[in-house]
Formats: C-alpha cells, structure tokens, sequence
C-alpha cells in the first residue's frame, strides 16, 4: 500500500502546536482541512514529530494513505493543491508516495518510521533586540564571548551519547521509557558583526520540552548560573528542579527528520545519525 | 545647539509608513509619542527617509533638538528608555548627541544633512514560498539563473551615474528636481541550495517609489519581459509607462544613511558615496 508523505516548513507563532484540538488552530487541523477538501474525503496525518504551541519547522514530515478507490496524485499536482488551501505560514516544500515497506514489513509513517530528528534552536546574543529577529530569536541581551562559549561547550558534551534524560522532560511528559542519544549538542556562535547564533541538537527522539530544556540549561551554564558538571548529575538522578529554564518556544525549529530506511533523505546537515 | 540623533530599525509591516498621519499608526507617531513621554512635552522628529506604508528599515535615522531647560541624556539612558516605550516592531539602534555643525553652519538634521542612502530589496528565488521569508520577500518563484542575472546586471548598469529618474517616479511624486545620481545598483544572487536574494540600490536621494520602481523593472528585464536596453529610452524620456511593476513595498530595507560631513559614520556597507 503507498502512503503519501509530505514535507512541510510553518511559522508555529499563530499556532497552537502541531495536535489537532478542537476549538483552536493547529498545524495538523490546518493540514487535515486541506487534504480532506483536496479528497473529498475526511484525511487524517501523522506528524514525525508533535511540535509545542508557538514551535515551528523547517523539515515536519507528515504522512497519510489515500484514500480508497482515489488516483494517485503525482507529486506537483499535490503540492500545488496543497499551497493553494494552506494558510500562507505553512508551506508544503516537497510531497512523494512512498511504495516501500520498512523492515519490518510496515508502510511508511511520518512517526513509527523516524529514526532521528534536528533541532535547532536561535538565540539573539545582544542588548538590542531586533525587531525582525524577535519573531524567531531567543534574547540573550548579552554576548557570547569566548568564556560562555567554552562553558557551553562543557555542558553539552557531557549530553552526548545515551542517557536517562528524565530530568530533561516537562513534568507532564508521558514517557514511559526516558532513555534517549544525543549524537551533537552544539552551539553556533552568532558570525562577527552578527548577533543571531543558535544550537543544533540531534538525537535519535526526543521527551516533551527536552530541547526546549537542554537549551534553557545551556544558557544558564553559559551565563554562570549553573556549573557545567551539573549536567552529569542531572542525567544520573533525573531530578528535573536541578536543570534550568525551559528555553521559550519562539526560537526552536524542527530541522529534519531522518528515515534511513528509506529513499529521500536530504543532505542539508551533516551526516545522518548511524 | 546639541541634536539628538537616534538610529532605529523597524518592521514596516503594521505600520502605514514612516511619516506621522492621524488616526493610523506611523513609525513617526511612534517615536514622536515615546519621546514626548521621555521628555515630559512634545517631540517632533525629522527622519532621513519617508519609507512608505510597509516599508522597513535598519538603519533608518531620526534628529530631534531637546527642549528647552531639559538636561542632555546620556546615550544609553535615551536609548533604554527609548526601547522601553517603543513597540517591540520598533527599536533604537543608537543614540548620540551632535554638537558639531555642518558646512554651512546648521546642527543636524537627519533629512537635511543626508548625503547619501543604501536601499536593499529582498527577492525570493523559488516556487515554494517560505513561511519566514513570506513577510520580507517579493516571490518571483522561478531561480534566477545565469542568463536572468545576466540580463539584470546589463540594465543595472544603465541605471548607474547620474539621470533624470523621472520615468521611475510615482505619479504622485511631488519632486520638482527629478535628477538622481546612483553609485550602486546589484542583484546580490542566492547562495548555492538557498533561495533568498536582493538588489542593493545606493545614491545621493530618492524620488518616491524609485528603489520599488527600479526593481520591479529590473525583475521584468531579468524575466524577458523588458529588454535590458529599454532602461535608456526610459531615462531619456521621463515616461514611466515603458518602466516595469512597482516592486510591493514588504521586500524594501532602508539599510543606511550617510552623513560624512559628521562623525560617526558605520561601515557595515561597502564605500560611502564621494
């Protein structure tokens, strides 16, 4: 059975996260009307990955089967379906069928299949907020000098590989197993003359708010508020009150999606996880 | 007499222009009414370019004499409580106090003593438009490939020096000096595997809509529906109706005024004009 899968870029701010939920407006509704209108008949996604309210996405993939007895649309006839019902912030960027089954003998999902995501996360790394910056930044109001940098540095090598992230999770995070790996933590300090910098954060999967807290407890290393030999003792006890803030949702983007099991990848990033 | 001279940068997008207009919000509006607060009696200030109903900005600049009988603020001071009362679309760069007087003995003024604007206009090179890019793009969706860049530059460069600029006016354009010299007219092309580019357009002064006018023209030659040699006939005759689209006004950046009769100047750009 063939499945369609759908890469999408949005802009999360008017948004109430990605899951559907009556009464207000979500990218998964908003991507549900359309298909439903293109079809004719009610469709339903998966998104790889359920972005907070206000979050927003580079590389979300979705999925869903057409529906019986339709034709097959080919890829641009869908696409441009799609743009012309979906509101202006969100765009679909690339559309494909996939015929392939996984390993396991299973059609394609944008969820069950993914086998790692990138994060980024942007941060504005001067007194001066940017009007244009705002929108999509978090504000440090101060630099990163050499000093925070290598702080930062610090705490985030100590999150790669596997770990319990049980303290790295919101508190009404559902996760039965809170085991996760990390392959790159890794801040990008704003280019000289610049001030937007931002963190890239890759794993395997990913615990409600992780990155959201990996990122507010990165900062808060940087800015010396917390050592940077904490984060082992985080990720030993899971004790969620000795991490930092929650990093706020404006200035964290789904990157990409990684399916190694299937054709398609992309080669925007660096290496996909093993 | 000291001046005050402030360098803001604005989102244009809510905004119905830079000049102060009653009963809609104005950049002016704006800045008049956090300064009038500030000082505790009316601010009125002049800037250097009266951008257009959803024009942005950069580096646009703002003069304003302080009243009578009010202590001189120090630069942060004014620019803290500055950013404190503007909206968050809205932001002061810098501040500075001007003691010096100009060649002909006025203190400064920012329209007035401006000797020279940098003008960017950002251009999206794809089909797909991008949720991000949407607010500060004009879509051309289609890549500007070698021969599109070709035939820009070729009616760039006609533009350079000085001419009558009349047939890139808007009708209503009150101007009775309708000759402008252009030190810089370039299509800064997408990097490989992006699709955000922009026209760079530097002179000594504008007339209304002439940076929308001179791009839309210039994405007409670059898309074959002008020849690049129609740019002469255009200047020699003054008639708009041989000119291209006026470029919409959510693509265009006032990225620097130049002063060089003062101090302070930046060099973020490349040369000032002579």
């Amino acid at each position: 059975m063939a499945v369609y899968r759908v890469e999408i870029a949005y802009d999360g701010a008017p948004y109430h996260g990605w899951q559907i939920q009556p009464n207000v407006p979500t990218i998964q509704g908003k991507v549900n009307a359309a298909l439903t209108h293109i079809f004719g008949t009610p469709i339903h996604v998966g998104g790889a990955s359920r972005t907070d309210a206000g979050v927003h996405a580079v590389g979300q993939v979705v999925s869903f089967a057409p529906p019986e007895g339709h034709r097959h649309m080919g890829r641009f006839e869908l696409q441009r379906a799609l743009n012309a019902l979906l509101p202006d912030d969100i765009s679909a960027l690339r559309t494909d069928l996939i015929h392939e089954l996984d390993h396991a003998d299973r059609p394609f999902h944008a969820r069950h299949c993914a086998r790692g995501k990138i994060y980024s996360y942007r941060l504005w790394f001067n007194r001066i907020e940017d009007p244009f910056a705002r929108r999509t930044h978090w504000a440090m109001r101060h630099p990163a000098d050499e000093e925070v940098q290598a702080r930062i540095k610090a705490a985030a090598e100590r999150m790669l590989g596997t770990h319990d992230f049980a303290g790295f999770r919101a508190s009404s995070c559902e996760a039965e197993k809170t085991v996760r790996h990390l392959y790159r933590v890794e801040l990008i300090p704003p280019a000289a003359g610049h001030f937007s910098g931002r963190i890239i954060v890759q794993g395997t999967a990913f615990l409600k708010n992780m990155v959201r807290i990996i990122v507010g407890t990165l900062m808060d290393v940087g800015y010396g508020r917390i050592p940077p030999e904490r984060i082992d003792q985080i990720l030993q006890t899971g004790d969620r009150t000795l991490a930092g803030r929650t990093a706020p949702p404006h200035g964290l983007f789904l990157e990409e999606v990684f399916y190694p099991d299937f054709p398609w990848t992309q080669e925007r990033w660096s290496s996909p996880p093993r």
